[in-house]
């Protein structure tokens, strides 16, 4: 038996092959004359035309940071809700959601269920947990070593604290979870690192400690500054348990004279299917018993520059409803691991930075009341979208506004 | 105990205030002075000129259909990496490749894999199944009348694809899951559903169905169309287990020589991470024991306008690796649930379009061409982050080209 | 680094090592003579007589089939609770029910339990589903050949289930769920298996399958007749999904006055609990969003000769209420994968199969009967529990019962 | 719609039901009077004799606190395997296995395993963590005064630490950690709990705390002390993350000779069957992704007197593999829930203290001892079963012993 078989018989290889154009002078790789030579290279290899890509409104030297070979935007549009009102810590008033999607009857959908949270009286939003995370594994010649190992950490945390936080001005290591199996010590950091997402700054922050840990802790064999604990742009238990990013809970009681004259349901009929919809989560092994949590985040997280493939953290909530003694719908959501931003990463592109001003989210200290608002834009979505599979509107709504398709 | 004092005693509603403007006509909605005037709404409500936003190189009205209240445009920059040799069955030669990022070294460390991948004859990409769900739920009086209806069900299957077949030219049913708890019957719609990623089509025709079974199933009591089975715009193990969208392998053997030439690493040490990675995610409980297959995929995504919020699903993977006999390494991904479309939805538009196009991926019957190349460029991505964790310079890349912010 | 430092030097092997008193014939080892010898063995190497565990009722030659190196048995105390009445389709009127535990308290409150359910006309159980796998997976050159494979393994359906079914008069192949990842085709066969558990008899019929499927499939480079998709002995989603053993569902509608007067709670407040139970176990992972189904299965399993390990499987469950219209309580659980036996096992020993005659679960035809009656054991004692976790009367119930440890 | 409905009908409730024989004073109902009187009442309602059951060796009253209505005893066969070198820290030494099982193979297949074990230098065990919990959950009117809460509670760690403890000699309040979701704060307490399994203990220790909680924290609107947080008798994501009872790994390194002479099996076969396994075990999200560590803990629960029901959190195990460089198999597996006992519950009755003492397990201090044993046995039964799979052996064992079924 040969592995090697796996791949078909490769063609050779053209030792010619042309590279994307790139300068070693890091600087050049964003001068308009560059970006021009890639395109042209695209159109050489491929024939296409890149007109649209080509248009974009900024100097391309922003984005150096952001990306490289750097060629033109994706133009995503950008439709507005709202606006909503959130109660928040941080989020106080009326705002205005720009969502940047693709998807027929979703800004209508998340407009209607604003209407109604703000007849409610809005949405009241709270951050429970902030941290970031780097997950480091250190290997060792048996389990009694590595447990050797998580005792000396303990003993060392605040020499290793120094270590981390001298990497940075903002990083603040809040406390290590360690976890042991085998012969492996997993150390998961808790970093604050302020309006910052800050994987890269919890990275650099773990790996100075890391170097001074494997320098100093009796019996490390192997280590590897990451590990699957952390866990980065992945859906996970640790994630849903311990947080990762902010862990925000978006709530509202929605009367039910509202819910009867603006969504045509009763509150009852939502509360029956949330408890089915929760068993169905519970058999097909969902890390989400609501409806559609990820459908808000990703066209604001695309909107307002976030790094988009957190949404796979972000995908996790935790949906609770229940009927008031009054007779009206309390309708909460939990979202244990939402990575926001105010500062760093895309926040500071040109579209990016006119969302983010547009929700009052620009600039130092804003990243808790952008985490509210992400909330309760979530909360209105589910919302509106339980309400439209209880009274079956929903597939005639996707008829109505994407009947193109 | 009153549940109403979960929210602060609401603001009195303003009973004027203004909403986005919108006309009844939704033909009006997309011309250039109703776009005006919702940013000048943006303006009054919030003082941001939305100058960016408002800069894009297409007629609005092709954004009829993908988004509501339409006011502009985000910019996301795009770099390219590759190109990319895939040895498909639907891809097949080299592709360059569209990665829509604000997250710096992220082309860059693609790139790199890419070259790689290159080196060692390309990389070979399989779609082992393909399928959209719908999973209405319907509720009983008791367990065995949820059983009899199961059975009911798979009696009339015939009847029930003819309702749903009915309802489209492409969507064709595949296969019902049934799932039974408690009193409740949920069914597992699977479709094909072509080039489009199929959500709506899949709902329209499991909505005929559900109609057709609710009139002539014996003892439904409620029904819901959707409950959490499918699961939509979540990661779950359903779709880990009976695939959702693309289930796509990518596989490549690497030579020991281009791993220590051109990575600094030799194969066993990548093994070892894998294993010792493998445990973190159990530990995690991760839904993807590899790196950050995420980033590529959204990546591709907001660049070729797949339904982004799709990356919940397309989080999932299965990284395993082996040591050949030659002492070359085997590395290989599946996804499970990728979602991808080269028709409908966002793919259309202006910039999508080009993309698409870049990737020889727009047109009818290319589906499965771009769920290769997603796939095969996911694991250019898996093989150069593990080598930078591997040989530690991982954060000293993000230090290289991520250093302004 | 050596890895081999693991293990502390080891002391040096004594090749005198004495063993365990055996016979190459194996019906000696059942032997009064050979028992006894054994018994002997341990009192020289501990110093424990072994008075207790050497005082059984039976002849030992009916273990042999049951367990090597026999020397007596564990004594673990019955207690009865009921009787229950039980509106199955095959388990129809009033069952005692032997309880074989040492946790205090255990037998009083499912007594309580079915004290209720009895006088709320009983407790209604349906078997949905009945199954039991062995899940073989073959290893292949890539990913494409494992798709080649599956799908042959699917043209030859017919062959491989006359081949698996050839092996026994019981077992039947129902169908096979083919799972794909990487180069792996995992092969997931699902039996009926009769009154058996089964799993000895579906790994010898797949064993045949295999051995068939090795010689006739074209590209197969390894097998293993296990891989963890069964899964047995381990909790699993698979299982939970695609039920192993028996799929079985307990109900009852419970008056409000009987909660009242005899467990002293209100419907709401069930439910209620049962919510926020529900948040929790989403929120820590568990199989089970109910109270303590084990108790029940394990006690049950013991008295009656089950595979006890089976209760790994067997600790997954659904449960789900409501208050109906008329303010009673709907109460159900749904259990997953029970895995229960009339036949074969232990469930022809001695006080096995006593306590199978109280159930009239001794025979052919029986094990349905049997799974619906640990379904409504269990029914009884979630209600029993969540009405003292209400009550507050829980611990102190374990204070009265088990104060003397 | 009614769901009373669910229920068929109930019989007519006789009035006049006989109860099992009972009596108000507790003493009198270990007499052999009473215990005779419910043979009788079981031969009265269903004509089974129970001969066997009644047939045990101790006096009954040691099982009061263990079971109510005690009627008799199971007998459960018990085999030994062995002896087992462990080299623990506190298990050092040869030791004797009792496996009270029925499954036929068992005790012979660990025992195999153990020879090789042993000839290895026998195995290396280390309890690296230890606690017991209770998790109330807390209610409050939403996210906001949730979070409130958990601060409140951390700021008064010290009062809650002491009513906890002030309830036991025994257990002592390592730490307790907070998960908040929608508007419930969930507390899971973490106990040392000494020598025993301590679940009733930690019980008691919590309600004290709770109840001076509810006392004193702002805010509270209800309270219940269990809510799938601990979680008690199911498999869960937190107790493979944070432990439940010992958390304890088993290792070795076995020479690669012994694995060809004994097990006629090449290290690097089983290295890829546990890869291949793991990627099963990460498809069927399965707790555990070795072979069948439950068998070993079972069967040494039934004869030791443990909780057997806590199999459920028992069934989670973490197996990893590595080739040494010297060519040998280092194998260790990590059971990160293994809740064991050497005083209270049943580990006083006869045939278990025989048991536990045959173990040199009884009496106070012994408890880690124990659980190092289970560790040790698990793997043993690891090895043994791998190897099997590996050469085709294994269901031919199960012929060979279990033919008679």
């Amino acid at each position: 038996m040969t592995v090697s078989a796996a791949v078909p018989s490769p063609p050779p290889v053209d030792a010619d092959r042309r590279a994307i154009p790139y300068d070693r002078d890091d600087r050049s790789n964003y001068s308009a004359e560059m970006i021009e030579q890639r395109r042209r290279f695209v159109r050489e290899c491929t024939g296409v035309e890149l007109h649209h890509v080509a248009s974009y409104s900024f100097d391309p030297a922003v984005v150096r940071g952001n990306v490289e070979n750097f060629a033109g935007v994706a133009q995503v549009p950008i439709g507005f809700a709202g606006p909503l009102r959130v109660n928040g810590e941080h989020a106080r008033g009326e705002f205005l959601i720009p969502l940047a999607t693709t998807e027929g009857t979703l800004v209508a959908s998340y407009n209607r269920g604003m209407k109604v949270l703000n007849l409610s009286g809005g949405v009241t939003c709270t951050v429970s947990a902030d941290c970031m995370q780097r997950a480091p594994v250190f290997v060792f010649d048996s389990a009694r070593e590595a447990r050797a190992f998580r005792d000396w950490a303990e003993a060392h945390a605040s020499e290793i604290r120094a270590q981390a936080e001298a990497t940075s001005h903002v990083a603040k290591l809040l406390y290590i979870d360690p976890y042991l199996s085998n012969k492996f010590a997993y150390l998961r950091f808790n970093f604050a690192t302020g309006d910052a997402a800050g994987q890269n700054m919890v990275g650099r922050a773990t790996l100075a400690a890391c170097l001074w840990i494997v320098e100093h802790a009796p019996g490390v064999r192997r280590f590897y500054l990451e590990s699957n604990l952390a866990t980065d742009k992945k859906a996970s238990h640790v994630n849903v348990m311990r947080t990762r990013g902010k862990r925000v809970t978006a709530e509202a009681v929605i009367p039910r004279a509202l819910l009867l004259e603006h969504l045509r349901v009763e509150p009852e009929t939502l509360q029956y299917h949330a408890g089915v919809a929760n068993v169905g989560a519970f058999l097909s092994g969902a890390n989400n018993n609501g409806l559609h949590s990820p459908n808000a985040i990703t066209a604001m997280f695309i909107a307002t520059g976030q790094d988009v493939a957190n949404v796979s953290e972000g995908s996790a909530a935790i949906i609770y409803t229940e009927i008031t003694p009054a007779g009206d719908l309390y309708l909460s959501i939990t979202i244990p691991s939402l990575i926001v931003a105010t500062h760093g990463g895309g926040t500071g592109l040109a579209t990016q930075r006119e969302c983010l001003e547009v929700l009052g989210c620009w600039g130092k200290g804003k990243v808790n009341k952008l985490a509210e608002i992400v909330a309760g834009v979530v909360l209105a979505g589910e919302l509106s979208l339980a309400a439209a599979i209880s009274s079956l509107e929903w597939v005639s709504a996707h008829e109505r506004y994407g009947r193109h398709r």
